[in-house]
């Protein structure tokens, strides 16, 4: 296996943004092109240690996951005992530390950006590893889900979503989840990027 | 309010065990007393910025929470964007960074220490902010719920636990959960310790 490829594992589709979408001078994607992969990718930050982009089977509108960049199967893999053996390198140690360090930053960050976009005060963070926990890709992953309130429609959006689609949470694998609309998604991803930007003190508050 | 006060809201319980157990000189806590509070506490790490102990309704054998030392009602509470007028100071900027660094960090390392003592290698995290999102208690805390396979008898437990509890996934409200068994509470919070101590380099593992 080259280096490369042990980096960006090719079954790995987490690895194939990682890939299509370096790490650029800001945390925040300029217009980054959602086309770039397939299925599209609506990126919304991108650092040396973690991205973050809608997920495209949204259960509801705003569903976002933050994600390692390395490749890292289960959240115990981004943890290197001293002096284990199976571990390459102090190296391979120090990016594993920075990666969890990072996540633990972006979290709120993140959060704050999908509340000022979407208006919701309430979400749930789901990080799960393993089959039995309903992990679907094995790349590290943090679901952040908004709940919206009863009745209310989401900004942007066309009125379509099923609320109580919301009640019966289906993050964990039971039943259907909705696929991506395209343009909402760009919609909601340059609105993300914007209040990601006005959260690190780079952009411009909206009225 | 005084600062005591402020640092340590009464009415919020994941403050009260803060309060009652203060940060030592190592983050594995070396033998705590669960009853120094009411309902006990059985504390697995406790540093300035992070505090680990298990639920006490724990949807699975080894449920356990990672809390913020700091009162954080959400996720978001846990970031001050720069110039932020209504944030008291610098200070408390530096200091929602490095606690949420923190929970970064330690998610890897508690979860390594879960799989070691209850031998599972599936679990979901878990972190609810508002009401909607099913947050019962008012301060930043993630679940980390293990997954048992089918039918596998959990480590130290009496076999009474039931399984199919954990496929219909209680933890967003629905249904009850069931108190946690004083006994069993001792040995898995003594075996966690332990485990964290190997983890950390500290400890000897066990044969
Ligand atoms: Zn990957
Ligand atoms: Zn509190």
């Amino acid at each position: 296996m080259s280096s490369i490829s042990e980096r960006y594992p090719v079954s790995c589709a987490f690895c194939k943004i990682a890939k299509a979408y370096p790490a650029e001078s800001s945390p925040v994607p300029a217009n980054p092109d959602p086309e770039l992969i397939d299925p599209g990718c609506y990126l919304i930050l991108s650092t040396p240690q973690v991205m973050a982009f809608l997920d495209i089977m949204p259960i509801a509108p705003g569903h976002i996951l933050l994600t390692t960049r390395p490749h890292y199967e289960k959240l115990s893999d981004m943890y290197a005992p001293p002096k284990s053996s199976d571990w390459a390198s102090e190296k391979t140690a120090t990016q594993a530390k920075e990666v969890s360090q990072a996540i633990g930053e972006w979290l709120p960050i993140v959060s704050r950006a999908l509340c000022a976009v979407t208006g919701i005060e309430d979400w749930n963070v789901v990080q799960n590893n393993g089959e039995r926990a309903a992990q679907v890709v094995p790349h590290v992953h943090f679901h952040l889900i908004p709940r919206y309130q009863e009745g209310r429609r989401e900004i942007g959006g066309k009125g379509k979503v099923d609320y109580g689609m919301l009640k019966s949470w289906k993050v964990f694998g039971r039943g259907s989840r909705e696929d991506l609309d395209e343009e909402e998604a760009q919609v909601m991803a340059s609105s993300l990027r914007e209040a990601l930007k006005v959260e690190l003190g780079g952009g411009k508050a909206k009225l």
